[in-house]
């Protein structure tokens, strides 16, 4: 097989420098030691018809390898985790749980912890997201009061370390240093395994390397913009 | 393998009649021919600790097979098609393919119509709820027009109807009479074509069987208080 081709940006906003989605792919192919190529998309390639042909929305990753094409990084991971040994146990019943966990991270923790990238940084600016964040921060606060309980003092959550707690990892460094996360601390060291491990440093010094770009026009008044809205609100 | 056995409730207020999640694994089920039993859950059960060890969150639904406790309906989905043929095609390529759609299925395309829940319903006595309405609207909207074009004038995503189409099907249905769905006719025909299927059938007709049981002590009055709020927004 050759050697498999994903995208990323050359170029975010710093709140989602190491979050990428791009980042989550990166972390799996070097839990699996698999070496990948990047072809990196400037602003203006982001949204055009050649990546649109790859990403059907517009966004990274997407995973290339001979004649497959895929997109959606929870569908890359378990791609590169059901063709490489490391990050799904052998048997069906443990696979299936660690599934389980991927799915459980991008359907039941991601969405509300989502939200709040919304009423923090997208939607700063807009009278409803004052008024609306104690709400979401309820939503998530249910949500990784169950994940801890579950979690209890496990290393991780059935038995070696898989593709469904480095998803559920990256889900929960989002809000890695906010008192939601930190009011758990068996979670915060749950993360910390994750980020200590050598495979998520070297994914996340080659997403940070490869920042070589420039903002798009008008990046910095629309900063500037938001800045301005979620001071005035 | 003993007869599988998933978790559903009783009663649901009627916004979510034929829309709970157990629907989505009871369709998969029926799509591979798999019969199964139910275990209902009254109100008291749902949060109770018995059901919190089969799943963390206090949901439905999950499934039980002899060794095997899962939860997550994207996660019992895939295990069921791993396990039957008729929802995964047999190749690898085509299984990452049938993925890749049930992952967005439910990390893209369903977050936003999920918060159309809380501003209609959940939320729909907040003051943030009907000021926010557009930009949610917005969200769904770019979300519909980039599913649409992909599926063009296919039949499915990825030739033979998958686990793919079942979970972008049920994700879309949820919306299924509103204008953000009925703008794009290719996207009306696909949900038609997903709920006309004898399986999908069976499946709703199972679901809405199994709600014998009553509301909540103060569901009326709950009910009553967003109507209430929403009509004064």
């Amino acid at each position: 097989m050759a050697t498999p081709t994903i995208t990323a940006f050359d170029w975010v906003p710093d709140f989602a420098k190491g979050q990428v989605r791009d980042f989550r792919v990166r972390w799996a192919l070097e839990e699996v030691g698999q070496p990948y190529e990047v072809r990196y998309l400037s602003q203006g390639e982001q949204k055009g018809p050649e990546h649109r042909a790859r990403q059907p929305f517009g966004q990274v990753p997407t995973y290339e390898e001979d004649r497959l094409t895929l997109f959606e990084s929870g569908a890359i991971v378990h791609h590169i985790a059901s063709q490489w040994p490391g990050l799904f146990p052998d048997d069906a019943a443990g696979r299936a749980l660690a599934i389980e966990w991927m799915f459980a991270a991008l359907n039941t923790v991601e969405p509300p912890i989502g939200e709040l990238a919304y009423v923090d940084i997208f939607e700063a600016d807009k009278p409803w997201s004052k008024p609306r964040r104690p709400a979401v921060e309820e939503r998530i606060a249910s949500r990784l009061k169950d994940v801890a309980k579950r979690l209890g003092d496990q290393q991780w959550f059935n038995g070696d370390f898989s593709a469904g707690d480095l998803m559920m990892i990256a889900v929960l460094r989002i809000i890695e240093t906010d008192p939601l996360l930190t009011a758990h601390p068996n979670l915060v060291a749950y993360v910390k395994r994750g980020t200590d491990r050598p495979a998520f440093r070297r994914a996340i010094d080659a997403q940070m390397a490869g920042f070589t770009g420039s903002p798009p026009p008008g990046f910095a008044e629309w900063e500037a913009k938001l800045k301005a809205g979620a001071g005035a609100n």
